[in-house]
């Protein structure tokens, strides 16, 4: 995630990093020789562009902008889905660290370092890590790297361990019913970002999206050089940065998951739990939260 | 459901696989031909032509993009909802799994293959396949064929096996509502997938959306063959792609369950809670995941 | 509820039934015979009309596009509202009755025959049929006459049935409070539906709407008159079946539980209840479920 | 809120009750005077007119259409999450009812009388009413003067009640939970409600919207005049009409708790509430249902 | 957040107190300073301007319109779900007060001035003051500094002081699994309130769309001044008011737990908590609600 403040005088004037401009330069610098030929052209043989119309290019330049402005909510709302379930992860994570906190020192330990581990599983799954490598620390009994599921498996264990608490009468049976409501939330995290992360935007609205945008910016200079000359450059090229640059960015938004500048902060939210769980555990020397490096917060 | 990573230049310019572009070659051969027809016309009689105005097709074409935006984004929110039901269901099964784990291996046993059976018994009832044959396996009592609903019946089975579990005092009360909670969000996901599959985006709405761009794409033409030419064929077809692409999208996504590349990957996600509950009941030889054929996962 | 399959082009061209064309097609005639209207007028004084234009109605007709849009979308969530409360309907009968399936034969009966006559009688409280009527097959004790929710109070029974069995000690408290949820699930559905009918997207807006969509597309032909001649018609009439069509349309959807062909089948998932629960109950001779009828599902 | 069937052809020529018409006529008679003014400058100055072009009015137009379109969503979206409320509150009370449904009779007529109670001091709260007076006539014990909300306090009366209840063994601690449940859905309405009355749609929001379309409206005229002479009205008013029409609109929806025609029917819900839960207590001398004056339902 | 009636005449003309217009004042006067530049060219060389189309500014005008509107919509989505989080912690507290009504008094006080210490932390957290002595004068305990998230901390103690009350035979734990059902929703509210706070709107974003208009504004005057000379000012004038005024408002709801003018306001509803939890605990002497100061509420 980009970390900036709102955006200043010299930020909209400048700023490259955490902007989307370093990734579509190249399609910018291609309209801008594409642009350039037109004008060359129209100035060779001014006869044909001048019957040239803008008006079918205000029509599908309308269409587009409706298209993508659709195609932006919808890869938006995956991103901040992904957030809202992290957000729901911390909170699990906290809620059942509060209903634990009259169990046995051991009992605890054991739970809240797993669910450190789960938080540790989840980021690595996600992220097309090494789940078990990332789960190992957090977990005395292990996961047999047979199993299909780590994280799953290990938030199994600690179901698990809440029953044989119950069978054992150390709690109540309410009292597990009410722990396993925030395992089933942690369920519900685990299944929603495997469903962002394996389910991305049907790929023929993307490919269409894009080829109908690259169309258009590439004959747009063609409809104004007509009429425009070397002004030409400028209008072409805001359109193309305004429709290259919110596809881009789309397509950061729709896997938020990723390790993009503009992907969430996994590995930061991660350590906000370790901390929060293990300052409850009683231990004073936590680990640093972990800062944005050259504005971006992973 | 298409499995390609994000479009490159050439897929932008040639990928076939994937694109709504096979689908829609005729409707896009038929126009290129119209406008042709409408070229050699605006050249036989200029003076007619002339006086057609762009104006009316730029208000129409606006207001076809704002109302076709809207039904894309219905469309989408069906498959969307669809992918959402099927994480749901997947959330439940593993859940179900974690609050059975101290159950006898034989119960457990019964129960976690009832599930699998659901979903295979879900997955045929959505495609219009035989559902007591997919269902068959994984039951040992079996379900009768006289059932209206044996997907639902299953789950069914399940239920009074649970409820059977506390009568006999295996289980707490508490357990049982506990499980039953997870059966009830089963129940939610058939309910919801037979929703959608059984209610399309209501008719007259598709009907008059396609005539409109129909109309629109036909006459569009004769509007531009006066000022534009032969150049006429390329906004044209563009807007064409673009409209007739979207439409049969829209198409596609309204029914998540169907078989069409764009489709939900009922197998593949069935196929992946077979894996994750054979290895929870210590099953060693686990049936591969489903890998897609064609850059489609079924 | 229409049941086609996807309109194909032969659909496209004539299809009456399910579109919404009947409907309009007396203001349609009236926007032709104004049309005709303003083309004579154009060519007897061409002078007034060769001022008049175009630029306003692009204006207005797009703010109208936008706005109706806006309507239909607010339209098309109450219809689709509808479907998901009657989705919930049959979800929470089919956990009820699975949450049963333990208890007596004479006390099931009791209370899932009481399910279907509150399904019925939820259909004619909605279609403002006779609610006692409809629910008095299902019931035995039968609802007085001065109640004034017959249907709610028919819960109120099966719940009063299910408080019994717990005083009793014929099922658990936490059984109770898992039935109790579903029944719960059913006042939603009724208060949901309720809402829905009694409240319809406020009068002014539609009143608004029709209004700007009827002046507009009375005006229109005389902004296009003067450039266009005998073309004036194709656009005006193609303007006006979209956006009278959307009018009606979300008319037909903004009350889905009426008797119009774009309403919801609330006959059919009664039907498809009833067979369920009789099935569930032993019963053999189960009633067909309901077919659709001219391409309609009641 | 307007009770009116939809609105037939004669409703959308002359309908005023129930329309927002003759709240902005002031404006709209103030839009027509400039037109005016407009028109006889234009045919004093005729080239001055001739070169305002009408092209930055379609941009500001469009821009105007679709920010006002969101704010009418969003004003929308708080009308209708405030009949939710309500209905919410419908099915709490019929759910709390069914679930009392064994108790003591005068356990019953305390708790199911606060019900009511608490529907009138809700109502009273949200309009500026006096909350105690309406809160008296259905609650024994009486809220002091100095609480400062009487609503919330008497549903804390009801809830302690239940406590009661509880502790004495009239009811198992299950069933304390299940009508706990209720009256927490209670404490959702009272506020969600509370929420939407204090927290408007952000001022500068409005204004920013307000000044722009008057603005826009104002000049539109001039922009006219120069091209349409005395049809330079038509359009004017058509626009003004829409875009005042629909920012007053959203005005009345933005606060639905009010006084105003479009205000939901809080009363007529209140003696709805009223009626069944006199009903259930056996009263037979019910209130008759609110009915609607000149079309509105309070 | 800005209390002020619905804009009247007066305010519309001349409000500056919760209006947008003193944030982006500097911008104008710079836009009108580039148009009067515009216009001065335009003068000395007309040939250059007469040829610069309006038509490409149409096209990103309209572009800039509709995905400015998604961003304003996504920031607003924020700003209310930030007050519906605040509503939900209002609604929590009260009902956790309600179902302690039967407790002792003292474990009675010491949980609800817990709560009261919870609001005031997160205000704190939320608004980067001091956390520890926001809660200091409301814990009896106390909260070590070392701590990484005090808020959470002291909800964890109210949490423990439940789970002790059960263990001791004083609450059932039915009852405890009601008290504690409250306390999640609390976490609920403290997890989303910090999600927002710590995650905006992706910067690129926002930059695109600054940079966008900044440059759409910059250049618009000269495609103007060519037919519209002094008249310029004024469409330039009234398109960038629109534009950067919701750029600018887009920025204030993005960050809801600010301290601008628009921003929640936390400390009236904290202080609304504090009257009510102390009223039950039987205080009379409460402090007096926080009243808005120059039309702005903290």
């Amino acid at each position: 995630m980009i970390v900036r403040s709102k955006p200043g005088v010299w930020d909209v004037a400048f700023a490259v990093n955490g902007s989307i401009l370093p990734r579509i330069a190249p399609h910018l610098v291609a309209i801008a020789l594409i642009s350039l030929l037109a004008v060359l052209a129209a100035m060779e043989h001014p006869g044909i562009f001048a019957r040239i119309s803008a008006i079918p290019f205000t029509l599908i330049g309308i269409a587009l902008s409706v298209f993508m402005s659709f195609r932006n909510s919808a890869c938006y709302a995956r991103w901040w889905e992904g957030r809202e379930l992290w957000g729901k992860l911390i909170i699990a994570c906290r809620s059942f660290a509060r209903q634990t906190s009259t169990l046995d020192d051991d009992d605890r330990r054991v739970l809240l370092r797993g669910l450190c581990g789960f938080c540790f599983g989840l980021t690595a799954r996600l992220r097309g890590g090494d789940e078990l490598a990332a789960i190992k620390p957090w977990s005395d009994g292990g996961i047999a790297s047979s199993v299909p599921n780590p994280t799953s498996a290990l938030l199994s264990q600690i179901g698990t361990h809440c029953l044989i608490l119950m069978k054992r009468g150390r709690i109540d049976p309410i009292h597990y019913a009410v722990l396993e409501g925030q395992l089933t939330a942690l369920s519900d995290v685990q299944g929603g970002c495997e469903r962002i992360a394996s389910t991305p935007v049907p790929f023929a609205y993307s490919l269409l999206l894009h080829r109908t945008a690259l169309i258009f910016c590439v004959t747009l200079p063609f409809a104004l050089a007509g009429s425009l000359d070397w002004w030409t450059l400028l209008p072409v090229l805001l359109v193309a940065y305004t429709f290259f640059g919110l596809d881009a960015l789309g397509h950061e938004l729709e896997a938020p998951f990723g390790l993009e500048p503009n992907a969430l902060p996994l590995d930061a939210m991660g350590r906000a739990i370790e901390r929060e769980m293990l300052s409850l555990l009683g231990e004073r020397d936590l680990p640093a939260p972990l800062e944005p490096c050259h504005n971006v917060l992973m």
